[in-house]
C-alpha cells in the first residue's frame, strides 16, 4: 500500500487542463471513491473532464486495472483450459450469448459468463434467461465457481462483490451526463470482463441506430480502445463490428428470444443470428486453444450442434441454474401473451429500412424492457419481424407480428414503430452483418 | 413562477456537447441548486462542462441574473444620487478600496461597498479593516442600508442573505477544480455587485504574477465579459486592466496597509497606489454624475483630500462601524509586530523583477493571510517593499523590511521570497500601472 497522498482538486485540475494522470494517482482516485473519501461531486467533475479531454492508453490501462481490483476478482486458475468470454455492447434482438455459450462450452472451452440486464431499448441476457421458470442468474462468487467447475459454463449475472467501482461510477455517470464516453464505456466493460479472470475475450461491438455507437468510426475507436486495454492486461481480445441498424434475428422479446436461441441450438434460426453466433464461436474456440483454425472451429461448432451436445449443454446449464427444463425441451411452454397484431406493408417494393431503435423502443413499451431500473419485465410479449432490409413485399404483406398483453401497450408500441419500416421502389441487397474487425 | 420542468441530466448533456442553454433552463438550474433539488454532483459536472465549453453572452446574462436574484437584493432607490461601487479582482498590496471609498463618498457619490476576505496570496479589504480595533464589517441588509443612509458609504462584507447561489457555487468550484473560468468568475463577481442595486461599477482587473489573470488577453476577456454582463443588466461598467506583476504600493500586510491608506487620505502615499486610487475615483465621480469630465473629477478628489473631508469621511465610517478612531488618528496605535528583518540586495544594478506572487505568499506565511478559510490572521505582521522594478540598488541596500512575530514564520516567508527580486546590470524603466481599459 502506497503512502502517497493526492489532492483530488489538483488531479481534477490536471485532467481539466488536458494533462495525463499518473498510474498511482488514478488508482488512488478509484480506491478513494469506493471508500467514500472522494465525494460524488468531485468524481462527477473528474468524469466530465475525462469525457471532454479523454484518457490516453496508459491512463486507461491504470484506471481499468484500479476498477478491476476494487472488489473481489474470480480465480479460475484451477479450471483447466483457457477461459474465454464474449461481450456485446448491446442491441435489439441480440440473444447471441444464449446459443453461443453452450455451443462453445460443448467444444471444451470454459466460459465464466456474466451478463447484464436490459436498460433502455436494448435487451439483457439475464432478463431473457429468466423467462425460463425458476432460472437463476445471481450467484455469489463461490456458487459461480462451483457451477463453472461442474458445467464448464455459467450464464450468470454480474456479482455485487466484483468491481464495485463500476457499479458506483456507472450510477454517477447516469446522473451526470457522462455515459457516452469511449474511455468510460471501455473501462466499465473491460474491468468487469477482466475480473472474470479470462484468457481471452471476443467483443461484439454493435454499430447503428439500435446501438450506443451510431457510426463505424466511433465503434472502431471503442473496439480499438478495449482491445488495447486487454493487451495492457495481457488478455487477448478480438473485436467484431457488427450491424445494428436493424434487429438481430427475427424475435425481439424475452421468452421469444429464448425460443429463437433454441432454434439455433437445434441447427435452425435466422441467417443473420446464425452467422454472428458462429463468427464469435469460431474466434472463441481459436482463442480457447481447442481449434487451430477458424475452419476447424466451424467444424467443431457444427458438430456440437448436429450431435445435440450443444443443446444438451444448454439443458445442463438450465437445470443447474434452477430452470424448468421442460420449457426448453418444449418451447411452447415458455410464456407467450395471448393477443397478436400484424403490422402490414402499406406499399409494394423493397424494405429499405427496418429500424432497430424504433423496434427496440416498441418492445420496451409493450412491457418487454424497462424504462427505469426498477421496472418489471413481461417475458411473454414481443415482436416477430417478418421482413428485413432487402425483402420484397407487396401491400398488405405482414412486416411484423406484435404479441401483446394490453391494448394500450400495443398502441404505444405501434406509435414507436410508426416509421420503423421504409418501403421503396428500388431493390436493395441485404446488408452485411460483419462490418469490420479489430485484433 | 414557471411550471416548466427540466431534466438536469439533459441540460448537463447539452452543455457537455457545446450547446447553448436557454434562459429559463439556466434560471431553473440556479433555483434548483439553491433549494437542493439539484445535487452537488450534478452541479459540479455542469460547472466542469461550463469550464471547458464556456457560455455565450446570453447564457451568461441569464445565469448571472438567476444568481443575483437567488436571495435578497438591496433596494437603494430611496438613497439620492447614483450608487457606484468598485471591485478589484484581487492582488498583493491592493488596499485601494480603503482610501478610495471615503474620497469618492466625500465628493457626494453614494457607495454601498461590500468587500471580501483574503484567500490564498491575495489580501482582503475586510481583513485589513479589522486591524482597527472594534471595526465591524458584517451587517444584515437593514443595518447596511441604515449606515448607507447616514454616511453615504459603507465598507461592509458580503451579506449571507445576498446571492446565496454564489456562496454555494463558489464552495463547490473550490472543491471541484472549476475556479479559474472566465464565465464562472465574472458571474460570481457581477451577481454580487449587481445585488447592491448599483447604477455604475468600476472594475480593476489585475494582470500578472500576483493576479488570477496572468495574461493581458485573459484579463481583457474577463473585463469584456463583466462589462457585457453589466450592459445586459442595464448597469454601466468600466473596467481597467492594471499591473499586478509587482505589489501595489509599498505595504503588504493588514494594519500596515491601513497606515498606507491613511497616508493617501492625507495626500501622501506611494505613486502607484495614488495613481490607481485617483484613476478609479475619477471614473466613479463621472459614473456617479457628480463630475462631467475626468479633469473636473480629479479636482474634486484633490480638494476632498486637501480639505481633510476625505479623511473625515473615513473617520466617520470607522466610528459608525464600531472602530477605534484613535487608531486612525494616530496610526502608530495600529498593531505592529515587534521584530523586523531587512532583506538586502545581493548585487549592484537595477531591480528587474519584484514578484507579487512570491511576496503575497510570504505575507501569508508570516500570518498576514490565510491558507484555509478557517485560519486566523495576524494584523501586526507585514512586508514593506523598498525597491520596486526600475529602482537602482547597490549591494547591501534594503529591498524590503519584514515585520514578524515568530522566527519560524520569518523563515518560511524568506523561503517564499527567495527569488522575489531579480537585480540585473541593465537599467529598466518603471512599468506602467494602467495597461488597458474596457468600456
Amino acid at each position: 500500500m502506497s503512502t502517497t497522498h493526492f489532492s483530488m482538486v489538483e488531479l481534477i485540475g490536471e485532467k481539466r487542463d488536458g494533462g495525463i494522470l499518473a498510474d498511482d494517482a488514478l488508482a488512488w482516485i478509484i480506491t478513494s471513491y469506493v471508500d467514500e473519501t472522494v465525494p460524488d461531486y468531485q468524481m462527477s467533475a473528474l468524469l466530465m473532464a475525462i469525457f471532454l479531454n479523454g484518457m490516453n492508453s496508459d491512463e486507461l490501462a491504470a484506471w481499468t486495472r484500479a476498477m478491476l481490483y476494487s472488489g473481489d476478482v474470480l480465480d479460475c486458475s484451477e479450471i483447466p483450459g483457457k477461459k474465454i468470454d464474449k461481450h456485446s455492447t448491446g442491441g435489439v434482438g441480440d440473444k447471441v450469448t444464449i446459443p453461443l455459450a453452450p455451443m462453445v462450452a460443448a467444444c471444451g472451452v470454459p466460459i465464466p459468463m456474466m451478463s447484464g440486464r436490459g436498460l433502455g431499448h436494448t435487451g439483457g441476457t439475464r432478463d431473457k434467461l429468466e423467462s425460463i421458470r425458476g432460472m437463476q442468474t445471481a450467484f455469489d462468487p463461490e456458487t459461480f465457481m462451483d457451477l463453472l467447475r461442474r458445467n464448464n459454463v455459467v450464464l450468470g449475472g454480474q456479482s455485487a462483490t466484483l468491481v464495485p467501482a463500476d457499479r458506483l461510477i456507472y450510477a454517477l455517470r447516469d446522473a451526470s451526463a457522462t455515459v457516452p464516453s469511449i474511455p468510460l464505456i471501455s473501462s466499465s466493460i473491460m474491468s468487469k470482463k477482466l475480473a472474470e479472470d479470462l484468457d481471452g475475450l471476443v467483443l461484439d461491438v454493435k454499430v447503428g441506430s439500435g446501438a450506443f455507437m451510431k457510426t463505424i468510426a466511433d465503434a472502431r475507436l471503442l473496439a480499438e480502445t478495449m482491445v488495447g486495454i486487454g493487451a495492457s492486461h495481457g488478455t487477448k481480445v478480438v473485436a467484431f463490428l457488427t450491424d445494428m441498424d436493424q434487429p438481430l434475428g427475427d424475435e425481439i422479446g424475452n421468452a421469444s428470444e429464448i425460443r429463437e436461441s433454441i432454434d439455433v441450438l437445434h441447427g435452425g434460426g435466422p441467417a443473420d443470428l446464425v452467422e454472428i453466433t458462429y463468427l464469435l464461436g469460431r474466434e472463441m474456440l481459436v482463442l480457447g486453444g481447442v481449434a487451430e483454425t477458424h475452419e476447424a472451429a466451424q467444424d467443431m461448432l457444427s458438430d456440437a450442434v448436429e450431435s445435440g451436445r450443444a443443446f444438451e449443454t444448454f439443458r445442463t446449464i438450465v437445470a443447474s441454474q434452477g430452470g424448468d427444463v421442460a420449457m426448453i425441451d418444449n418451447p411452447d411452454l415458455l410464456p407467450i401473451a395471448e393477443h397478436a397484431y400484424v403490422v402490414r406493408a402499406a406499399a409494394d417494393g423493397w424494405v429499405q429500412r427496418c429500424d432497430a431503435l424504433d423496434i427496440g423502443v416498441a418492445s420496451v413499451r409493450l412491457g418487454g424492457g424497462r424504462e427505469t431500473k426498477e421496472a418489471e419485465i413481461d417475458p411473454s410479449v414481443g415482436i416477430t419481424v417478418h421482413a428485413k432490409v432487402g425483402a420484397a413485399v407487396e401491400t398488405g404483406d405482414p412486416l411484423a407480428t406484435i404479441t401483446y398483453a394490453e391494448a394500450n401497450k400495443l398502441e404505444a408500441a405501434l406509435a414507436a414503430m410508426e416509421s420503423a419500416w421504409q418501403i421503396g421502389p428500388v431493390a436493395v441487397t441485404e446488408p452485411s452483418i460483419l462490418l469490420d474487425e479489430v485484433r
